[in-house]
């Protein structure tokens, strides 16, 4: 092969534009429903989609004990309490003190639009893959048991750049 | 052609560093600010800018009809009054009940920076490509018409996900 | 060379898998967290990483100087004193006035996880490149002398497209 050829060839790096990566760090209900939506829609056209939970966004992959207490110290503990699953996340603009999700959960059932849960569903049944954020479950005391089994394992930054590396990477 | 630089060259796909897309989630002044700020400052060296607006974000691209209810059933009309336009976006902190954006334009006003609505003039002349998210429409209550006439089209998920791919895709 | 080869490659545009660009609009405790983490771990595999602050994300690498008001008028000395630089920075959910960013502090001692001031000690160490977005600087009346001595220099929106271009974008 011409070498002139191999080398603008190494120059480039192999890329991939159907892989898509959302680092999850919020756990506003609006937000959230942002998340799966996307994640449904790009997997359902033969997207590659990663999700990396971290910090509130683990909210969504708890596993549904009510507002158990989870691991950890005491502190822990109330965030834990606080940061209470799927079913209680408020969103990030008209909460109305958890009257928010509520009037959205009608309207997206009024309207046939998926509600966050059977989007969270549909992301099961599409493969999209999940991942929790190593650094975040240490400082809010979680263990991998306390979420769903969908959850693939915990990750650092490092893997995670690793596994969305060549696609897109988006932040909500 | 020699075969191993045509199966190099298949696993490569096509990338265009000069094509950039925004979903506009946040209705927040600062964040709007934020977006068309990046998007017309894109445009202006020869992007391609594609905006994507849902959720809160819708309350950009909407017709000046002061805070006129919208369609819909009666929730999707209280969301109407309370999402009222681009005048009437609060900001993402300090917002002082209403006061944080007018503070705001006055600084942008006082040091020659350009403001929301210029800026939006702008992204218009400078040729931005702006869809509405037809899901958040759906659960809203909103239809094409309520919005300005620059917005192309209302697109799902897998759309705007063709439309975008191959270059930078930034949530705001 | 191969004429068809010629132009398959020049369709190709060069991209770098190994370039992360951060905006970091945010200037939440917890997000300027996140903004850290992700950049000092992409640092430290060998990335090359571009950290663009803007807005209230400027908070971050202001000079340590408590709360003193900053230069300009009478509105940005207020906004000023509101933003206190990294050691006042309020987390996006439950701040408790002050007191949620004590709790993840406590938090991410005793785990041993690194706090944000380690954190962006160690973005230094690891050459992660800061810049300090221009408007948003004329805005808020602040200068280039206002910041630490590691922030590179201010940027408009298409010189950091520039520098970011080939690579991630992510805005936090």
């Amino acid at each position: 092969m011409d070498n002139n050829i191999a080398q603008m060839l190494e120059n480039q790096n192999v890329t991939n534009p159907k892989k898509l990566s959302i680092i999850a760090f919020s756990g506003d209900f609006d937000k959230l429903t942002a998340t799966f939506t996307i994640a449904t829609g790009a997997a359902a056209v033969g997207y590659e989609v990663n999700l990396f939970f971290t910090f509130w966004g683990l909210d969504a992959i708890k596993r549904k004990t009510g507002r158990a207490p989870l691991g950890g110290g005491f502190i822990a503990k109330i965030f834990g309490i606080m940061m209470g699953g799927l079913s209680n996340t408020p969103t990030s603009r008209f909460n109305f003190c958890g009257f928010g999700p509520w009037i959205f959960r009608k309207l997206m059932r009024k309207n046939n639009v998926a509600t966050l849960e059977e989007l969270v569903e549909a992301a099961k049944a599409l493969g999209v893959n999940m991942y929790a954020c190593e650094m975040a479950m240490h400082v809010l005391g979680l263990k991998k048991s306390d979420f769903i089994n969908e959850v693939k394992e915990e990750l650092g930054v490092a893997s995670f750049l690793k596994i969305s590396e060549g696609g897109r990477t988006i932040f909500i």
